[in-house]
């Protein structure tokens, strides 16, 4: 049975504007002596399968740094201080695909990539769209795309979409959407 | 479209021991202005669904200190420099799982999160394993745990697996695996 660490001390090694790097020193039961882990923090976040009524899913296409590529993905984004899942989910939904919903269907929460990062991303089923724009962030340049479900899921299941949260979150929806198509 | 954002400069902010973090300044085609990306350099990265002649999944269990719990995982791990993500898929396979596969199947590769960081995850189906161990990592407290595949596919479709790469690389396996039983 995997035991948690024992964190025997912390310091910060790196502020920036939206991540914080932390090296932890810790021990490990059953391993001799101390090592480190390297952490990156950074707020959780929400990713949206918003279906509208002809059966599309709004997804963005944005151009991506760390990628240095354009991503087709779903609207998605970090959650705000004292904001809670839900609404973060609701304002990204209406800031990137100018959208509000009013049928939530929580699809699960997993993180991105829990060897670097603390991030929690929560996914969401969203339907019952209705026209509602929020002003993007000002640095964002996003487009929204309608794309049929089936394509959607076509190509997360083919390798064309390369967001591993919009491959997850389409996954998830899967269900729910073929039960009502 | 999306475009290509131009960048103007790069900096190095952070240089730890797994990651780096630079910071780039860019122009954005519409917007005006110049922008600061911050972007986690991390090594591309496999995951392995390795299926047994039983019909399980080789999964392991691992404390996470970015997760702060211990999480069920597919095998997985950064690709060294010099190794093609095969030759990591396999060496990870041995390392964390004990074991080594014939048939590989890629399955396709997904950036974890791209709003942070570089990671390229690319994605295997493994199979005709046979027991083939590496000496873990000195400082990876990993335990494989055989998981029935329909136990791991009902775990990621109901959010009991928290790990963004397993809940995708499982699901993008499914057709596969249900072919075969």
């Amino acid at each position: 049975m995997a035991e948690p660490h024992r964190v025997l001390a912390s310091a910060e090694r790196y502020r920036g504007s939206r991540i914080r790097v932390r090296e932890d020193t810790v021990a490990i039961a059953g391993i001799e002596g101390v090592h480190s882990r390297e952490i990156v923090e950074a707020p959780d976040a929400v990713a949206i399968v918003p279906i509208d009524a002809e059966g599309n899913v709004l997804m963005v296409e944005q151009y991506r740094n760390a990628a240095g590529r354009v991503l087709l993905e779903l609207p998605a984004g970090g959650i705000d201080p004292g904001e809670t899942p839900q609404a973060c989910a609701q304002r990204e939904l209406r800031e990137e695909a100018g959208h509000a919903a009013a049928s939530w269907t929580k699809l699960g929460a997993f993180y991105t990539v829990p060897g670097i990062a603390s991030e929690l991303m929560h996914a969401f089923l969203a339907a019952d769209l209705t026209e509602d724009p929020l002003p993007a962030d000002v640095d964002e340049d996003v487009e929204m795309r309608r794309v049929p479900w089936s394509d959607a899921l076509r190509m997360a299941r083919s390798g064309e979409l390369m967001d591993g949260k919009s491959i997850a979150a389409l996954l998830l929806a899967e269900p729910f959407v073929s039960r009502w198509s």
